[in-house]
């Protein structure tokens, strides 16, 4: 089993993701990491970390896509960039699993045109965690893989995010939310109000009704579902109030929770294999748990269980 | 120059109310305060707190549009409530400006119904502030008023929203963004796509870009604009975490001002009136500032201002 890492890719890349291998390497049994990306230079950083680049299989590669490139020109450009070539090795087989800290809509796209779609998925989608103030963590979907949605899209997002919960958080009969801006059935916007019925039909999921996004963080659901626009908007949203606190020195144990670096990335949920991106700022630690993220979604059978629910 | 005050209007209601009026009847000077309600329930809580109700005019009413009754309905089926009161005596000019803490939908809808959309208005906005790092305040519309809108509809929102800013807040040449996921003119959805030319075509106003929902309280923009969807989720998800740094003890100058008490409530824009709908949870500090806060758009000309903008 083989699991790669793009070592290109986030703001601190190849040093950080480079040190982030050296941290994954250490935790994982098992698996073995392969680094893709400029070979000589993960070659230097192991070297004057005195870490033995024999740890880990590299395949060299000689582009980069960049953070504000186009996402599906880069891909098609950029042949031999660290995220194409990435996704060559994953579609070929040879790795089980790709993650990346380095552009969102690439990763998204080439997962797409590589591994492809899962037959079944409309789209896929990307996830995030929310973090509950009583402990434990909540999925959110999808979260920017999909500006606009349709209501049959939202239930899929529900049904692929009840999966998630389940096979790799561990989180029994996971309950499903849809994000709204009242707690009513006939409360929303025209996809909201479309979606919910739909919801309520289903026998999926375990559906409890329509979440506020006041109530997100207070364990009324496992799984919320909303369109990419809405989830884009409170990821980002939530992640500026961790950083306020953050500058202003407030130490609390909720608010800490919303640091990135636990995590390790978002999943892409809907395609066939496990791709993991990062957090742009990811530093040696989110590298690390974003391949161990990789990881546990490749050895939780995630993929397969998707696969039978879609057909 | 009548103030009109639904003392009906809220979870405390009618105490919070009527405290809240005598805090408001201190503070203001040449308005007289009508408040609208039951009147002996008002006088004897008056009467209480050794205030006297000479300080008042009443009108008193006998039916309540409760807190989650369908806007529409209520404010027909309900023609003695106090919100439905309020608005006869704001369009009939008795008062020329209404506040209330009661049922949202039921003051947009009253609102419209009595003293109608401005000529040239496409739909009224619910404003909301928001509160920056820096310090001051910024802008955010619509926070729910409109849960689906039109690219035109958020232009309309840039120019209401403007105007607030600088005839109430005193902003000079307000910066107007668009709330996207994006900073890039292309990011977004349908509506954001759609809306971002017009935007950039327009001279009513200084038009700054997209706004993240991570940079909304780093002072890029005085005025925010959004549909009322967005508008929602993100007014609701920022108050929760000032809720939960509450509960937590956190005390902190920034997350204290996302405190509703000090601003009293959201404007409804592009009405013929200065209309102001308090927080449902208002205590007498809010209902105070309720007040005030219609006052101070009566006497901005802001109304007039709005009119003049869309002839």
């Amino acid at each position: 089993m083989k699991i790669g890492l793009d070592i290109m890719g986030g703001d601190y890349a190849p040093e950080a993701a480079v040190l982030g291998a050296i941290l994954a390497h250490k935790a994982l049994s098992g698996p073995k990491l392969v680094l893709i990306g400029d070979k000589d230079i993960a070659v230097k950083i192991l070297q004057e970390n005195n870490y033995s680049p024999d740890n880990f299989e590299f395949v060299h590669t000689t582009e980069v896509i960049g953070m504000g490139e186009h996402p599906t020109k880069a891909i098609v450009q950029k042949a031999d960039s660290s995220i194409s070539v990435g996704f060559r090795l994953l579609k070929e087989g040879a790795i089980q699993a790709f993650s990346s800290a380095g552009n969102t809509g690439a990763m998204l796209v080439g997962s797409m045109f590589s591994v492809k779609t899962i037959p079944g998925v409309q789209r896929p989608a990307i996830t995030s965690i929310v973090p509950q103030v009583a402990g434990g963590v909540g999925v959110l979907l999808d979260v920017g893989a999909n500006a606009d949605c349709k209501p049959e899209m939202l239930l899929q997002f529900g049904m692929l995010g009840k999966l998630l919960a389940e096979y790799v958080y561990k989180i029994k009969n996971p309950r499903v939310a849809l994000v709204n801006i009242g707690e009513e059935e006939e409360k929303g916007n025209i996809l909201s109000q479309a979606a919910f019925p739909l919801f309520k039909a289903s026998t999926l999921f375990n559906f409890v009704g329509n979440v506020e996004s006041r109530h997100l963080f207070d364990d009324m659901a496992d799984v919320m579902v909303s369109d990419g626009f809405t989830g884009n908007i409170i990821i980002k949203l939530s992640e500026s109030f961790y950083e306020i606190a953050l500058k202003k020195g407030i130490k609390d144990e909720f608010f800490d929770r919303f640091n990135y670096e636990q995590y390790g990335g978002s999943p892409i949920l809907g395609v066939n294999a496990p791709v993991v991106v990062g957090h742009g700022i990811s530093n040696p630690e989110a590298i690390k748990n974003m391949v161990l993220l990789s990881k546990d979604i490749l050895e939780s059978g995630l993929i397969d269980q998707i696969t039978q629910a879609f057909q």
